[in-house]
């Protein structure tokens, strides 16, 4: 009865078959000089900009990725593979270069985020691994991060764990919403294993299970003095705001922490669950929302002015429900030194190893323009770092903690313009001269 | 650096910190009496019906969970969990029992999928991962299903690895396709662990890397004569499929297997395509169809009688695009022999443990009652079957293929209306006079 689990010895087999079939053609014609390939995103109309995140697990994948006895058997049984090439494969390391956008970085479509450059076999057996281990965490970091900009600072805690899309999932949402601003997770193992704080409250079934909504309250108060938040919605939000005080009030306390609403018109009840803490002396507990919460919704209660204070963000963060997946890519831009173009409609790519140059000023950014590798923008910053060298880590990988202050001191550059959540205009960077210049050439036949 | 893999010693921290916290009070008020939690989806237009999957998955997690030293030691470590409740969890086992509905059966709306009854602390233990096991595998089958049921007996094969929310993702969402009817995956590691058949084609770089599309297809009809699919959409399609019929001649061959379009207008090119490729002397090569696939599209090229014998669908199918979660819950329905039922708005739960019945005619699903569990509807099968006793499987759990068959039977016994892609109209079943009485008698205060 296999689980599905996924470990570091089930890396090599993490890919679409195409990718070793091809891989034995280029190996027995020797067709394995450097080639280039480049990760970007296509334009989305719902996304502006977007955050890089992904890049350590997607590091630690190619420093480690193996073919052990086990997987090299399961090829062979295929009976499509040779011999000799499955030899190969025994052997296989990753062994090339690579460039990457840091983690917490703002970046928008079009720009290549990840450039690799190895041996045609190594650069494109790890394609359909690269794409998985970038996609959703970008996809989530962004959605955060559009939470985030809309918060006003108000705390937002990631409680999507249960509707994520498996395990994995639901590891990488908690970090990439933490990258991205997010205060912490529901998500106890993405506390043990990535040290984000771990925040929650209590749930219905907590209030059903005893004789009524007070005595529920009174065991949790007991227990937790001092981070008690109390669910208020199970039966009657407003008559629960009611005990949650007559709850506290009857245990001698002067404080408690928070309550927490999960349905309903939260405007309004909001609103009253204020007043009837305030009059009844609880100034200081907070108001905790949480329920189909969303950056529209978020924005759209703090524009009001409801008295919230956290939020409790679950499975619209971890789908990224309005746009579930990005329309990414891994393309060869370049084989032997040749640079590379693909024309199928709508789907043209950018030729050649490329670098993002960014331009700031004033404590904005200006612009990106994306040109060829080794052209020079004077005044510019090189968004592409080298983070691979010879199969191995060649830089110094951030603490989750600073990639989040990355993150946060990047989104205050970014100009108010693209920070409109209801924006229908994708930023599409500039194009240089140089690397202008190339496209028309290459697409002349 | 680690990178988020989720193995079985993973499982009990796989959870919201809630689920813990709230044990711990029951643990201290010994508040640990049979309790019995209901896993349903809450209706949505988008779905009439949905296909079960993840049950497999489920009960292992069942078996295995228990909480190893390093486990305790984090949550020691964050200062709200007394060591008495700590050991108990050292030596804590699933103990319960569990009624489920079996994978590849067709359910509904509001009906308990999933049923537990277990001692209040261990029912709750288990929630969020519970949620997590199921949501996903049921989300991808029913879209899977959804092709499957207008594919009119074409092929179809999951592609959706690269764009998986994760590893974990790819992994289900091949099981589940599976399940649906798909005939394979492109995801090896899902062909390693579950059997699955893997299928493939070749990329555009293979041909970018070529000195010409020519080249690239003899290269691959030279390796693989039997399997080779040409990708022709690499420049221009049309000229593509010229380029691999001339390479198929030059190389004295009088089949092949077939061609692959993966952008452009699809109709169209299909129609001109088979034309091509019939008048070449290749009328049992097929023509597979990708990129950004879901079942509208399939239907509607279908409905026009558009040759295509195959389908390669990725995003859509394993993010199900159009419906990206599933409102699911895991609610306490009973504790200590008492129905509970929660009455927050639009959330309200159906109390006590149920059974569903169903009833068949001609071939065909007639209706499906919701009741309470220990009430019999003559004519009418069971759904919920007993999987798990004491914490153990008392269930034989059907391979993979068992399952797909299930699926394939059951979706024929599913009336046509409810096979309707476009209808907005889930399909939600009667609730039994025994359980209506009874919402009535808790919802009078």
């Amino acid at each position: 009865m296999p689980f599905g689990f996924v470990c570091k010895k089930d890396f090599p087999l993490l890919c679409d078959l195409y990718e070793l079939t091809m891989a034995q053609i280029y190996f027995k014609k020797g067709m394995n000089q450097r080639a280039v390939f480049d990760f970007f995103i296509r334009p989305n109309k719902k996304r502006v900009y977007y955050v890089m995140a992904g890049l350590e697990q997607l590091l630690y994948y190619l420093e480690h990725l193996r073919f052990g006895k086990e997987e090299i058997a399961y090829l062979r049984s295929l009976g499509i593979f040779e011999e000799e090439f499955l030899e190969y494969l025994s052997h296989f390391r990753f062994s090339g270069e690579m460039w990457a956008v840091e983690e917490g970085e703002i970046v928008f479509a079009n720009e290549p985020l990840v450039s690799v450059k190895a041996p045609l076999i190594e650069a494109q057996i790890i394609e359909t691994f690269l794409i998985n281990t970038l996609q959703h965490p970008i996809l989530v970091a962004t959605k955060a991060a559009r939470c985030y900009s809309v918060a006003q600072g108000t705390v937002l805690v990631d409680f999507g764990l249960r509707r994520a899309h498996g395990t994995d999932a639901g590891m990488k949402a908690a970090r990439s919403a933490y990258i991205a601003g997010f205060a912490g997770t529901s998500n106890m193992l993405a506390g043990k294993k990535f040290g984000i704080p771990v925040i929650g409250t209590m749930a219905h079934s907590f209030i059903l299970a005893h004789k009524n909504e007070i005595e529920a309250f009174k065991d949790f108060l007991a227990q937790y003095p001092e981070n008690a938040v109390l669910l208020v919605d199970t039966f009657d939000t407003l008559q629960g705001v009611k005990n949650a005080i007559k709850a506290v009030k009857s245990m001698g306390m002067k404080h408690f922490k928070g309550i927490r609403l999960d349905s309903g018109d939260i405007a309004t009840l909001a609103v009253q669950a204020r007043k009837m803490l305030d009059n009844a002396g609880f100034k200081d507990t907070k108001i905790i929302v949480s329920g189909g919460l969303n950056e529209y919704k978020i924005k759209e209660l703090l524009e009001q002015k409801i008295p919230i204070d956290g939020w409790g963000v679950g499975t619209e963060l971890v789908v990224s429900a309005d746009v579930p997946y990005l329309d990414c890519a891994y393309k060869l831009v370049e084989y032997a030194d040749k640079p590379k173009m693909k024309l199928s409609p709508h789907k043209v790519t950018l030729p050649a190893q490329k670098q993002i140059f960014r331009f700031e000023s004033g404590g904005e950014f200006q612009k990106d323009i994306i040109d060829l590798f080794d052209n020079s923008h004077e005044g510019s910053k090189k968004l592409l770092q080298k983070v691979m060298d010879n199969g191995e880590i060649c830089y110094e990988l951030p603490s989750l903690q600073q990639i989040q202050e990355c993150f946060k001191h990047n989104i205050t550059m970014l100009p108010k313009k693209f920070l409109d959540i209801t924006s229908d205009e994708p930023y599409v960077p500039q194009i240089g001269k140089a690397l202008q210049d190339l496209c028309e050439k290459l697409k002349t036949p």
